[in-house]
C-alpha cells in the first residue's frame, strides 16, 4: 500500500514549538521568523527531515507558509485548505492567514512595524521569492540567518532521506546521458554562462538518466548538479543511495561530491571569475548569496533541461503507450468493479485501496511493477466530489451511495511513464441534471481532444476551447485544464501546461493532463481526465499550414449513463465513439472475461 | 469625395532631401538622424505638416521609419509594405530595412559604430520607445535634438493644421465633459500623482466633448491638456481652431493655452514640485525631459482617459445603433447594386466611389451627414483581395470579374458613431473552394457572435474561437481578429482587441470589430467583418455564473451563394437565420424599392 489514509496530526504540539521557535528568534536578534512549506528543491513533495510546517504547525497541506512573531504566529494556506487548517493546527496558537490575497510578505507590509527584522532560512527561498518578499514589504529587513531555526529546536529531527538511486534504464530514457549533459552544456554556452546548478532534482533524474525514493510518490533523488559548459559535472549527492553499480555509473559521468561541498565549490568558481547561471524561480537564494558573497555576479539562466524534459523521446512516448495500456486495464477493471458493487455498500478508502490493488496486480502481471502510485488517490463520492482538491481519510469517508456520482483522480509510477486519470461513474441511476452537466464537461474533454492548432500555440491560448460549453451555460470550473506530466517522474511536471497562465507554447512530445470538470457545492463533482500528447505538424487535406493536435494516451471508457447523447455534435459524438472502439480494442485482450464483457458494452457506439 | 486613388510620390526627390538632412545633422555633429513616422501624438494619421517621413522618402504607409547615416539611408517598412516602399521609394537613395526583425534600435545595435551619435527628436518618440531604444543599442549614443532636422531643411513645409473644432452634442457623448473631468481628477489623485499630460488627441475629444477636423478620416483636434487631480485643466490648442461659442464652452472647462506653453507650464508644475503621471507608451519623451530637466521624477499613469473611452455610454451606444442602421442600408444598396453589375464592367475605384456616393446618400436621407469616411476603403477585386492591407489606387485598380471575389472594406464617420464592415461578394458564380473558404471564415465570426463568457475574460481568450474552424481545415490568417472602435473617434481604438497581444480584459460597452479572414495569395480573399459590443454579464438558464455576450451592431447581408450550408451546425445556421432575419427588419424600411426585394431573397432562411 502507498497510500494511508490517516492524515491526523497533533495540534497540541503547535504552544510549546512556537514557544522553543520564538527563544530561538529572539537570540539572534530577530523579531520574527517565515517558515515556507518548501525545502531546497521546491518540489511538490518534501522529505520528512524538511517538513517543518508541519512540524511546527500540524498542518500537512501541500502549500503554505507560517510567520512566526513575538506576541503573533500566523499560518497561511489558501483557500483548498481552509477548513483542513482548522481541523489540524492549534488555533489558539496561531491564526490563519490567506496564502494568496494577503501572503507572508504583504501580512508584514500592512501589519509589520518598519525596521522589524525577519529571519529566513535562504536555502528555502527561490532567488525570485526573496527579491519579491522585499519589494513588497521595503520597510521590513529580511535577514538570512545561516542555521534554520526550527532545525535548531526539532531534537528529534528526522535524518534526510538516503533512498536507493537506480540507473533509469535507456530502452526508458531514450537517450544516453552523455547526450543530454553535452545538450545541457550547449544551452549553458549559449546562455553565455560558465555553468549552472541543477536544483530541481528532476532535472538531475533527467539529466543523469537516474530515479530515487527520497519523497513520496515521485522518483526523485533530491541533490545538486553543477553543470559546466566545457568539462566535468559535479553531482552533490548523499554517496549513501549509491550500490556499487550505481556509483561506477555515476562516476563515468560526474564527480561525485558530498551536498557539503556545493557551497565552498560554487564560491570557488564564482572566486575564479566564472560567470554562473542561476534559475531564478528555482535557485535558492542561498546559491546567489554565494556567489554574489565570492565577488560574482549570476546570470538569470532559465534550466536547461526544463524544455527537453518536457518534450519526450520516441522512446519515453512508447513507454508512456505502454504504461497507459497496463494503466487502464486495471481502471477498467476498477470501474467493472463499481458496476457490480451494493450502493452503499463500499466507502471512499475501500475503493481507492481496490483500485490501488488493481494496478498492482496488473504490473505484477505485466512485470512492470507499479512503484508507487503517483498521488494520493482523490476519490470523492457525492459532495466530498465538489471538493477540487480532496483527500479521501478516515475522517471524511464517506460510502459511495445510490444515486450519487463518484469521483475518482488517480496515477501510477511505472518505470516506464506516469499516468493520471479521472473518470466520474454514477451509482445507481443519475440525475438529468448530473447528465447534463457531464456531458459539458465531456465535450470539453473532447473540445480540446480534436484540436488542431498551428506552431506557436500556448496552454492559453486553448484552454477556453475546453471550457466552451461550460460558458455557453453559464457555467465554469475553478482549475487549470491540464498540467504537464513527466515520463517516471513527477505528474505535475513544467513549463507546459492548459491554463489561463500556460504562456509556454505547445511542442511535440510533451504530454499534458486534458481534465475539465464541474462542481456542484455540497451535491457533486464532474472531472473526467485523459492525459495527451502533443504530435508533431502535419498536413491536413485540402489545407495550407501543418497543424499539431494531440495524440489520447489515457485508455479507459467514460459512463455512458451519464452522456447525453442529444448535447453532443455528430463529431463529438464519432470522437466518443472512435475512443471507446479503441479502448476496446486495446484494454479487453488485457482484462478478466467479466471485464471484457462488461468493457464491450461500455464501450459499443452510443 | 473623402476618397483619392492617386497615392504616386516622387521618388526623385529623395536624393537632394537626404543630403541636406545630413548636412544639418552633421551640422550638429551627429552621425545619423532618425525619422519615424509618427508625430508627438503617435496616432494612426499625422498631418501634413508631421509627414516627414513622406517627405524625406517618399513612402506612404502608415508605419515606417528611416535612418539616415552619412554613408547610408535606411527606410524600414513592414511586411505589408515591402513591394510599395519600392515603388514609392528611390533604392539608390535608401536601402530597405525590416520594421520588425530588425528595427533602427536593433539595426544601430548589429550595424553601427560603438559611441555612434544619432539624433532624434524626442516630441515624435514615446518614453517607452526611448528607453527601448537605450536599451537594445547600448553602445550607440542617442541625443535627443531640439528642433526637428527635418523641418530645417523643409522649406515649404506645410503649417500645422487648424482645423475648426465643434463641440459634440451631449446626446450623443451622454456624460458631460465635467463628470468626465471629474473621473480623471479622480484616477489622477488614485494614481497618487497630482496631474497627467493627455497626449493622445482622442482622450482630448473624449473628456471634453469636441471633435476636430486635423486629420483624415479621424475627427481629432490635435492638441495636449494637462489635467490636475484639483483644480482647472488647461488645453494648448491653436486657438485659430475654436469660433466664439466653441472657446466660450472650452473657457469653462479649462485653461486655454497656446500649445507653445506646454512645456514651460509642465517645468513650473515640476519645479513646483507636483508629482506628474504620464503614460509611457502614449507620451512624448520630451515630456519626460522637461519634467527631469526641472528636478522632477515622473510617474508613470495610463492615460485615465483610455479605459472610460473604449467602455461605451448608453447614448453611445444608442448612436452606434443607429449609425450602423443608417451605415447598413447604404452597404446594403450597394451589395445590391454589385449584385446587378456585369462581370467586368466595373473596377475597384468605381465601386468604391459608389460605395462612399450611397453612404453620403444615406447620411443626407436621414439628416446625419457622413462626416468622413473612417479609413481609406480597402476595395480589392480577385488577387487584390489577399492583400490584407490593400489600398486601390489608379495604379492597382482592376475590374471586378467573372467568378471573382470581390472583398470590400469599408466604414463610415458619423455624429452618433463610427462604423467599419467587410463583406465578400462572388462577382458571378464561386468555384466550391471559395464557397468551402468562405464557410470557415463565417463559422470564425459566427464563432465570436455567440460566444458567451466570464468577467475577467480578455480577447487573447477569444481569439482562438475565431481561428477554431480554420485550424481544423489547417488554415489561418495573419492579422487580429479584432481592433476596438471609437464613437465618432478612431476606428482603431484601443485598449481593447481580440487577438493573441489583447490582454485586455473585455468590459461592457466595448467596442469591436469581429473580422476574420482567409487570404489566398494571388487568387482571392475572404473578409467578414461585423462590430459587435461586449454587453452586461447575465444569467443563463441553468447555469450559474452571469455571463458576458456580444451584441451585433452592423447590418448588411452575407452573400449566401458563398455559404456551404453543409459545413455549418445546426447552431450556426440558426445564428445566421436570425441574423439576416433582423438586417431585413431593420433595413428594409430604409431601402429603395429594388434594394428592398433583393435584401428579401438575400436574406431568406437558408
Amino acid at each position: 500500500m502507498f497510500q494511508t489514509f490517516d492524515v491526523s496530526t497533533d495540534p497540541s504540539q503547535g504552544g510549546p514549538r512556537v514557544a522553543a521557535l520564538r527563544e530561538a528568534t529572539k537570540a539572534e536578534g530577530l523579531d520574527g521568523y517565515l517558515v515556507p512549506r518548501a525545502d531546497e528543491h521546491q518540489g511538490e513533495y518534501v522529505p520528512a527531515s524538511a517538513d517543518r510546517l508541519k512540524w511546527l504547525t500540524g498542518f500537512t497541506g501541500s502549500a503554505g507558509a507560517a510567520l512566526v512573531l513575538q506576541p503573533t504566529a500566523i499560518v497561511f494556506v489558501d483557500g483548498r485548505y481552509r477548513l483542513q487548517v482548522r481541523a489540524q493546527v492549534d488555533m489558539t496558537v496561531f491564526q490563519a492567514g490567506d496564502l494568496v490575497d494577503e501572503p507572508p510578505s504583504l501580512w508584514l507590509a500592512r501589519h509589520g512595524r518598519a525596521g522589524m527584522k525577519i529571519g529566513f532560512d535562504p536555502w528555502l527561498h527561490t532567488i525570485d521569492q526573496v527579491a519579491s518578499l522585499r519589494r513588497s514589504a521595503p520597510e521590513i529587513e529580511f535577514v538570512a540567518v545561516e542555521r534554520n531555526l526550527v532545525d535548531a529546536c526539532w531534537p528529534d529531527r528526522p535524518a534526510a532521506p538516503t533512498g536507493q538511486v537506480e540507473i533509469h534504464p535507456l530502452k526508458f530514457a531514450g537517450v544516453a546521458p552523455r547526450e543530454k549533459l553535452a545538450l545541457l552544456a550547449e544551452a549553458i554556452a549559449k546562455g553565455k554562462t560558465d555553468l549552472t546548478v541543477l536544483t530541481d532534482p528532476s532535472s538531475i533524474a533527467w539529466a543523469f538518466n537516474i530515479r530515487g525514493s527520497d519523497v513520496p510518490h515521485t522518483p526523485l533523488a533530491l541533490g545538486f548538479a553543477i553543470i559546466p559548459a566545457t568539462g566535468r559535472p559535479q553531482l552533490y549527492m548523499d554517496a549513501r543511495k549509491f550500490d556499487m553499480e550505481v556509483k561506477a555509473y555515476l562516476t563515468q559521468l560526474a564527480d561525485l561530491r558530498a551536498p557539503d561541498n556545493l557551497l565552498p565549490d560554487l564560491t570557488d568558481f564564482a572566486r575564479a571569475g566564472k560567470s554562473i547561471g542561476l534559475d531564478g524561480a528555482l535557485a535558492a537564494d542561498r546559491l546567489r548569496m554565494a556567489v554574489e558573497d565570492a565577488g560574482g555576479a549570476v546570470v538569470r539562466l532559465e534550466d536547461p533541461a526544463k524544455l527537453p524534459r518536457a518534450t519526450k523521446n520516441a522512446a519515453e512516448l512508447a513507454g508512456a503507450r505502454d504504461a497507459h495500456r497496463r494503466d487502464g486495464a486495471a481502471v477498467t477493471e476498477f470501474l467493472h468493479w463499481l458496476s457490480t458493487i451494493e450502493p452503499g455498500s463500499v466507502d471512499e478508502i475501500q475503493a481507492a485501496t481496490r483500485l490501488e490493488a488493481l494496478r498492482a496486480e496488473a504490473g505484477r502481471k505485466a512485470q512492470m511493477p507499479l512503484r508507487d502510485i503517483s498521488f494520493e488517490t482523490i476519490s470523492g463520492a457525492g459532495p466530498n466530489g465538489a471538493i477540487i482538491h480532496y483527500r479521501v481519510s478516515t475522517a471524511t469517508t464517506r460510502s459511495l451511495g445510490a444515486g450519487e456520482l463518484y469521483l475518482v483522480d488517480s496515477g501510477g509510477q511505472y518505470s516506464d511513464g506516469t499516468t493520471d486519470i479521472t473518470r466520474t461513474v454514477a451509482i445507481g441511476t443519475p440525475s438529468d441534471e448530473m447528465r447534463r452537466h457531464y456531458t459539458i464537461v465531456l465535450k470539453g474533454l473532447i473540445g480540446i481532444s480534436l484540436m488542431r492548432f498551428p506552431a506557436g500555440t500556448r496552454g492559453c491560448d486553448i484552454d477556453p476551447i475546453a471550457r466552451h460549453a461550460h460558458w455557453q451555460a453559464g457555467l465554469d470550473f475553478a482549475h487549470g485544464t491540464g498540467h504537464g506530466v513527466g515520463s517516471f517522474l513527477s505528474v505535475h511536471e513544467g513549463p507546459q501546461r492548459i491554463a489561463k497562465t500556460g504562456t509556454q507554447k505547445l511542442l511535440p512530445g510533451m504530454i499534458l493532463s486534458n481534465e475539465p470538470g464541474y462542481y456542484r457545492e455540497g451535491a457533486y463533482g464532474i472531472r473526467l481526465e485523459n492525459l495527451i500528447v502533443v504530435e508533431d505538424a502535419r498536413p491536413i487535406a485540402g489545407g495550407e499550414i501543418d497543424m499539431h493536435g494531440f495524440e489520447t494516451l489515457t485508455l479507459a471508457p467514460f459512463d455512458r449513463r451519464l452522456v447525453d447523447i442529444a448535447l453532443l455534435s455528430p463529431t463529438e459524438r464519432d470522437w466518443l465513439d472512435a475512443y471507446h472502439a479503441r479502448v476496446l480494442d486495446e484494454i479487453a485482450p488485457l482484462v478478466d472475461d467479466a471485464t471484457r464483457a462488461w468493457l464491450s458494452d461500455a464501450c459499443a457506439p452510443l
